[in-house]
């Protein structure tokens, strides 16, 4: 069994780690040459764990050619490279691979989830089948041997089992699942419903708050992914509510944090002033919100999320306009 | 409308100030004559909630009588308590009540449901239903006026909307239910996975060994609710998921605290040697897996959680026995 990791992030690196505990041959690519030597020369990855030491065995390159030969690939790269990154290892695998999906989100303009993005990008001859690893988990917490548990998600049931085998280990622990569509839909809808979560934490809502935003916002998500052509009950798993309350109750998260700012200033004025990085559940707010106005599904909190961040709404107005709606029953998927 | 709540705790206070602040005509019965001397005199409920003020309007009395006429009496005491209060009132109520359910947990002989046991006990004449009003809410945040959404759940779907109008404002707001059996197993099987998170986060976990275990176990109540009666679709609501956030992410649990210490000391047996509080995870942990033992239905986590509290196991083996169980699909219900 051979293996190769693309993207020398933190869950890259993380789920490398995982291999290489499990006495896979695993390389990790990566485009930065400085990453890579420091996972090589001093078993750290400085930039994302600082003085963390990570398996001594484990190794990374800087030549894309190592998939050459791989029966896994991992792409640990974010949604926006997706593609070019596919087309990339198309040119130089030999055989038929599972491609390891990590990524939680949705095409940048096509609206597509990753597993497809993928298989339009990764010729037949190459493609064994596509299995997102996804779940509730911090990198941060799985390079030191944290308990997790995750999902390996595809339409080809012995791919998703061989991946299972092939990352479980005593503190990582793999469960399969076939809801290709309702598992994609619930990891990156989740970023935006965080997203929300910091916004009420930043303006000093407690447990009740963000507990009503992370039940409703579940309610959401379900009936997005149910019309999507997800499953319901796959919202009650790891790829729904698990990795929402990972998000949503974690400092690790850059979603949370992006909206703790956004909260605490009242409004997203600054934010859009200042903020540098990729915040995912900002584009997926505004994806979910014109797909679901498209497919005439009610998300009043989506909604409130999006006027927030592109309306320049106040953050305090929109929360106290989801509590005084209409009184209701609570289960309408 | 005139409300009594019975039970001058913090979460009869609290729910007793929503129905001030939504100017219903409400007083708080309780047998402890300084607290009730407290909410009279200082507009406080000091033992429970500090200085904080509480409405001036709210009253309270020593006196049972004051049920005598009320449209909605809130139960508001110990699930060990019920029974015998709902004698205690059955003699004074003189016409057909709604009697509010605000307890979570099961009758510590019969391991019936609240709502079962109130039906039991008070005569038909005096009843209009029972409706119970659960899900996420730490009382020192509603007596705060956090915002907070819960639920009224009843077989009798008319009294729930009238619970609903009646408790709703602009910082509670309620939704209704009609799944008795989902919503009441729901609320009272969480706090069992309550106290294994604390166990968990005592042992020095992270997030995700939490998000494993919430999701895991959410998995477990809706095996067990359905098995019982209740539908699959309720534990994705307030009274499942959203109970169960809010009771294994925050210090204001008693369960999680109860857990916290066992997972530190990595055993139960301090726990046993020096605990004097009602700790009700501890008992439903004993009934649920009696019952489930009983039904043949498989809970892996409160069985793990059961070894911990009664045969005294080493609660870092249970986590470590948990994860290295047999690889297997994440959807089996």
């Amino acid at each position: 069994m051979k293996a190769v990791v693309i993207g020398s992030g933190s869950w890259g690196t993380g789920l490398a780690q995982v291999l290489c505990d499990n006495k896979v041959d695993v390389t990790i690519y990566g485009n930065c040459e400085s990453e890579i030597n420091d996972i090589n020369e001093n078993h750290r990855n400085s930039k994302y764990f600082g003085g963390i030491q990570i398996h001594p065995d484990l190794k990374a390159t800087t030549d894309i050619n190592v998939v050459k030969g791989s029966d896994i690939v991992v792409l640990s790269v974010p949604t926006i490279a997706i593609e070019s990154v596919c087309k990339q290892i198309d040119e130089i695998l030999d055989k038929k691979t599972i491609i390891v999906n990590t990524s939680k989100g949705f095409h940048p303009e096509t609206f597509e989830r990753m597993s497809c993005v993928i298989r339009e990008n990764i010729s037949e001859e190459h493609l064994s089948s596509v299995v997102s690893l996804i779940g509730p988990s911090h990198a941060e917490e799985v390079v030191i041997r944290m308990l997790t548990t995750i999902c390996a998600v595809s339409l080809n049931e012995e791919d998703a089992k061989t991946v299972q085998e092939t990352f479980s280990n005593e503190y990582l622990r793999i469960y399969t699942g076939t809801d290709e569509i309702g598992s994609e839909v619930g990891v990156a809808v989740k970023n935006a419903i965080a997203l929300a979560s910091g916004i009420l934490s930043g303006l000093g809502y407690g447990d009740n708050t963000r507990a009503a935003l992370m039940t409703r916002g579940l309610m959401e998500m379900t009936r997005f992914g149910v019309a999507m052509g997800g499953k319901k009950e796959t919202f009650m798993g790891m790829t729904g509510i698990g990795d929402l309350i990972v998000t949503c109750t974690s400092q690790h998260s850059r979603n949370f944090q992006a909206g703790y700012e956004i909260g605490k200033a009242g409004t997203a004025k600054i934010f859009w002033e200042t903020n540098t990085k990729t915040v995912e559940g900002v584009r997926t707010a505004k994806a979910v919100h014109e797909k679901a106005r498209e497919l005439g599904i009610d998300m009043p909190i989506v909604n409130e999320i999006y006027a927030v961040l592109f309306e320049n709404k106040n953050a305090r107005e929109s929360a106290k306009q989801l509590m005084t709606r209409d009184l209701k029953p609570e289960m309408v998927f």
